[in-house]
C-alpha cells in the first residue's frame, strides 16, 4: 500500500476492538512505522480447543523494511503475550520499562527467542528516536510495576497514548504517574490523545492501591488464629509488596504458590521491584514447620481458573496443600467478565470446606474512572480524541466525555481494526483499511484452524457424530461389508441398540435406492444416505449428529 | 425404604445444592408426602449440547402410593420447569395460586398434559389437607406475581418455607408481603425455618419493585423523542406493567416481542394481573403507523440469549425490528451469573449501532436481602434453620445471620441434595441419604445422554477427531482396503496434506507391527493404530484428536 499523503501521521490498529486484549497499533509516517504494543487475546467461549488468539500483522510483513521497533507499554498479556509469535517474522527491537524488558525476557527464553532478539530498557522520561518518531516514555500507574504512556513525536505532530493507566497520588512502589508532563506536552499542543477506555462507564476515581493494603492490615489483625491464604493476579507486583507487608508486620511468613506468581515474583524481585524482608518467603516444603497462624500462602487461581493452585486446592487436587476448615481465603481480585461462574465455584468448594473466604474490599482496579480520565484529556488538550483499550461500549462512553469536555464530535474517532486513520493538524479521516484479523493458535499449530474447523468442533460438541462406514466393490459397487454405524458423543450406546439397528437398516434403504436407481458416484451415495439418516435421526431424538458416510472399496 | 421412627418429619431435598434451579423437597410424615416445587436447571457450561436438567425423582417413584401432591410457591422455571416430565411418572395433583397455575397449564398445554393431569387453585389465606400435612399459602413478593410461602403443618410441628421472596411494603400489585401472618405462626412456635438464600450475602433490604417505576418515568421524560426499547424477563409481570404505566402516561403505544413474553402477558392478561389500558397494546405490525416517538417495544433478550428478540435486533437477525441510531435502549434486569459475557455483546452490538443504551438503577432483585432475611427468622423465631435456594456460599452466609440471631449453631442445617433430615421437638438430624441426580434432557431424549457421551463431545469439542478405517480379508487378516484418514474439528486438511499422508503411514507401520507379530485380535490391533497415532499427532501438532480406528471385514 502507499501513502498517498506524505505529510500525515498514519494511525493503524492492528487488533482491538473486533479482538479485545490484541492490543497493536502500527503507527506511520513517510518511510518509518513504530509498532505500539503487541497482545494476545483468550479464545471466546465459541472457540473450541483454542489456547490463544494472536493478531495478523501481513501489514507490517509487507512493509517490514519501513518497521522500526516495537514499543511496549507495560507486561501484561493483552500487551506483551503476541511477541514471541510476531518477532519471528518482524524481527526488530523491543523497547519498553526494565520490568517490562524483564517480562518480555523471561517469555522470550521459554520461546528459545533471546539469542536472535533486541531488547532495550528505556527509563521514564527518556526518549527514543525511532526513524522520523521520537518516543518518551511516561511514568504512569497500573496494576502493573513500570507502566508507561507514551508520547509519539512526529513531523505531524504529537500523539499521546495513555497505556492503561490509573491516577494514583500515592502508589504502592515508585512515583505517581507524572501529572506535570502531560500538562507540560499538552501545553506544547497535542495532536491526538488515546485514551484507556476500560472504566471510562464507571464514575469517580479509582482507588488507590494501597487502600487494599489497609484491607490486609485489618483482615490479618481480625483473623491472627488462622492460616490466610490470599490469591491475586500474579503480574501484580504491589500487591504482592502489600500482602508481604502484612505479612512481616504480623509476624507471619510467606509461600508463594503457583508457576506464574513464582515467575512473576522472581523477576520483580531480581530487578528490584519488590522488598522481601530477609526470613520472610519460605519454600512450600517449608510450611510443615510453622504454625498455620504463622503462614500466608500467596497463589495463582483468583479467576477460578481450574488448572490453577487456588482451584487445585478448591478441590482438593493440590499436592502440597490442603484447605482446612479454618483457613482465611482472600479473593484480592474482581472477576474478569466471562470468570463469574467459574469464580463462584472456586469459592463455593472452599466454603464447603469451611474455609472464611473474603472478596470485599480486597481489590481496587488498575484502570482509570471517569474523573480521571477527565482529568488527563484537560491536562493534555489534545485535537482529536480516539478512544483505545475496551469494548465498543467503553470506547463510545468515553467518547461522550469527551464530547461533553468540548471536543467536537467530528474530532473523536472510535476505529476498527485495520482502520488507516490519517491525520494532521487541519484534519483527521479514516481513508483506507488493511488486513487484519485473529489468528488461532492450538498448541503448536499457529492458523491452522479457522471457520470450517471451529464450526465442526461446535457441531460436534453439540450432538456428536455417527460415522457409517461400508466397502465396496471395485467397478461393481456391490456392497461388500457393512454398513457399520458407530457413534461417539451422540446417545449411550446401550440404551439405544434398537436405534442404533433402525439406523443401520435406513442406511441399508438408502443404498437400495441409489442401486435401483443405477446411481455409482460416491458423492451421490454418500449425500443419499446422509439426508435419509439426518432426517430418521431428527425425527426419532430432535438432534442432529454430525453424519459422516465412509466408503472403501476392495 | 422404610420409616425407622414415625413421630419423626423427614425433610428430603431432591434437587438444589448439586444443581442450583432444581428446587424440589419431598416432607413425609408416616404414610404422607408432599412435594414442594418441581424445578429445572439449565446445562453448565461442560454439559454440551445439553438443553435441560431435570431432578432424578426415583424415591417418589419408589414411594408413589404416598405423594400426596405436588404444592408449588411460584411459577419461575426453577420451581415448576420439570413438572411436564415429572408429572408423566408422579401423576398427583399440583396446587398453587392462580397465576402460578395458568403458567403450568400453558407449559401443559404445550406437552399435551392438560387432560390427565390435575391442578387445583389455592389462595392466599387458604389451607389444604394433604395426607397427614395441611398447606397455608401465605402471601409474600417475588419477582413474579402470587409467590407463596408455605406454612406446612405436621403432626411433628410446623414447617415455615418462605418460597423465593423479597420484602415490598410497596408492590405494584395486590398486597405486601403478609408479615402479620409469619408472626402469628411464629408465636404458635414453627419447628424449621426453610428461607431463601439467594442474597443472603448482600447486607441490606432489597428496594421496592416501584423504584423501577420511577426510574422508567425519569426515562421517558428525558427520552420523549426516541423510540424506547425496554428487555426485561418474561415472567416480571409487575416490571411490565410499570412500563404500560410510563408508556401511558407518556403517549407511547407498547408492542410486546418476544414468545414467552407474549405468553406471559397473555397469561397474566387474562387473569387479571396485568392492568392495560384500552388502545395502547398494539400489534407489531401496526408500528408503522405510528412514529418513534410514539413507541414502546418491551421485549425477551435482557440475558444476551442468542435466539431472544434483542440479542436479533441487535445482530440485524430480527424481521420486524431494526436498531436506528437514536433509539433508547433499557436493560431492565441484572445479568444471571454466567450471562454477563453474552449481555456485553449485545450492548456492543446496540452501542455499534448508535442506540443509547441504559442499565443503571433499571431494576431491582425478586430476593431478600439480609435485613429482610433476619426479619423474617425474627417473626419465625424457628427452632431449627435450614438455609434453602442458592449456591453453598449463600447458603453459608445464611447460616451465619442464623448464628447471629442466635440459632445455635448444631440446629441449622445445610442440606445436600438425597440427604434425610429427621426432625421433631427434640432433634433434628440427618438419618440417611435416598438416591437422587440430575437427569439431562437432550431434544426428545430424557436420561440417554450421560457421563460418557458428555465426556466424549468434550473431547471432539476441544480436537475433533481422527477416524482411521480399514478393510481386512476375512479369517486372514490381510488388508484389502485402506488405511485411510478421515478428521473433523482436528485441522484444516488442506494445510496439512503432509500431517495426513505421514499419519497413514504411521498407521501402516502399527498394520505391519501387528503382522510380524501375529496379532490378529481386533481389539489389540485397534488399540496399537490408537496408540502410535496418538503419539505421534502429539509430538506433532501438541493436541489430542479423538482417535476412531474402524475395522471391516470381506
Amino acid at each position: 500500500m502507499k501513502n498517498v499523503n506524505n505529510s500525515k501521521l498514519r494511525i493503524i490498529p492492528l487488533g482491538g476492538l473486533e479482538q479485545i486484549g490484541m492490543n497493536i497499533t502500527a503507527f506511520e509516517f513517510e518511510d518509518s512505522i513504530i509498532v505500539v504494543d503487541c497482545g494476545l487475546s483468550f479464545p471466546e467461549d465459541d472457540m473450541l480447543g483454542i489456547d490463544l488468539v494472536i493478531p495478523d500483522v501481513t501489514y507490517l510483513k509487507d512493509n517490514i523494511h519501513k518497521v522500526k521497533g516495537f514499543v511496549i507499554t507495560h507486561g501484561h498479556e493483552d500487551h506483551i503475550g503476541a511477541l514471541p509469535y510476531i518477532i519471528k517474522d518482524i524481527n526488530v527491537p523491543i523497547y519498553a520499562t526494565k520490568l517490562t524488558i524483564g517480562i518480555i525476557e523471561h517469555k522470550f527464553k521459554e520461546h528459545n527467542l533471546l539469542k536472535n532478539t533486541k531488547r532495550k530498557v528505556v527509563k521514564h522520561g527518556q526518549s527514543i528516536n525511532l526513524g522520523s518518531f521520537r518516543i518518551e516514555f511516561i511514568k504512569t500507574n497500573h496494576s502493573i510495576a513500570d507502566a508507561s504512556a507514551l508520547a509519539i513525536y512526529s513531523p505531524a505532530g504529537i500523539v499521546v497514548h495513555t497505556g492503561d493507566f490509573k491516577v494514583d497520588y500515592t502508589p504502592v512502589f515508585g512515583d505517581a504517574i507524572d501529572l506535570q508532563r502531560f500538562a507540560e506536552i499538552g501545553k506544547k499542543g497535542v495532536l491526538a490523545l488515546m485514551c484507556d477506555s476500560t472504566n471510562a462507564e464507571r464514575p469517580g476515581f479509582t482507588m488507590s492501591e494501597r487502600t487494599v493494603g489497609k484491607t490486609f492490615d485489618n483482615i490479618f489483625a481480625e483473623h491472627r488464629n488462622t492460616r490466610i491464604i490470599i490469591a491475586t493476579f500474579a503480574s501484580n507486583v504491589d500487591r504482592v509488596q502489600q500482602i508481604i507487608n502484612s505479612a512481616y508486620k504480623y509476624g507471619r511468613k510467606v509461600v508463594v504458590e503457583g508457576r506464574s506468581m513464582v515467575n512473576i515474583i522472581g523477576i520483580a524481585g531480581e530487578l528490584g521491584y519488590l522488598n522481601i524482608p530477609d526470613n520472610t518467603l519460605i519454600d512450600i516444603e517449608q510450611m510443615r514447620n510453622y504454625p498455620d497462624e504463622q503462614m500466608v500462602l500467596i497463589t495463582t487461581g483468583s479467576q477460578g481458573e481450574s488448572m490453577a493452585a487456588l482451584s487445585r486446592m478448591a478441590s482438593d487436587m493440590h499436592r502440597k496443600v490442603t484447605i482446612k476448615p479454618k483457613d482465611t481465603v482472600i479473593f484480592s481480585s474482581n472477576p474478569i467478565p466471562g470468570n463469574e461462574k467459574a469464580v463462584s465455584k472456586v469459592i463455593n468448594e472452599l466454603t464447603a470446606k469451611g474455609a472464611d473466604v473474603i472478596f470485599q474490599d480486597t481489590h481496587v482496579s488498575g484502570h482509570a474512572c471517569q474523573e480521571e480520565i477527565k482529568l488527563i484529556y484537560s491536562l493534555v488538550r489534545p485535537k482529536y480524541a480516539i478512544p483505545v483499550h475496551g469494548e465498543f461500549r467503553h470506547l463510545k462512553a468515553q467518547k461522550n466525555i469527551a464530547e461533553n469536555l468540548g471536543i467536537p464530535k467530528e474530532n473523536i474517532h472510535i476505529l476498527q481494526s485495520g482502520d488507516v486513520l490519517e491525520l494532521d493538524a487541519q484534519s483527521a479521516k479514516v481513508t483506507g483499511r488493511v488486513p487484519t484479523g485473529a489468528i488461532l493458535v492450538d498448541g503448536l499449530g499457529v492458523g491452522d484452524v479457522g471457520n470450517i474447523v471451529l464450526r465442526d468442533r461446535q457441531h460436534l460438541a453439540e450432538d456428536g457424530i455417527m460415522i457409517v462406514v461400508l466397502t465396496l466393490q471395485k467397478f461393481g459397487n456391490q456392497l461388500l461389508a457393512g454398513p457399520d454405524i458407530v457413534s461417539r458423543g451422540f446417545v449411550y450406546v446401550r440404551e439405544s441398540e434398537g436405534l442404533m439397528e433402525e439406523a443401520r437398516q435406513v442406511v441399508e434403504e438408502a443404498l437400495d435406492y441409489c442401486a435401483s436407481k443405477h446411481i455409482t458416484d460416491w458423492g451421490k451415495i454418500k449425500n443419499t444416505i446422509k439426508e435419509e439418516l439426518n432426517s430418521f435421526i431428527w425425527k426419532r431424538t430432535k438432534r442432529n449428529p454430525m453424519i459422516l458416510p465412509i466408503i472403501m472399496e476392495v
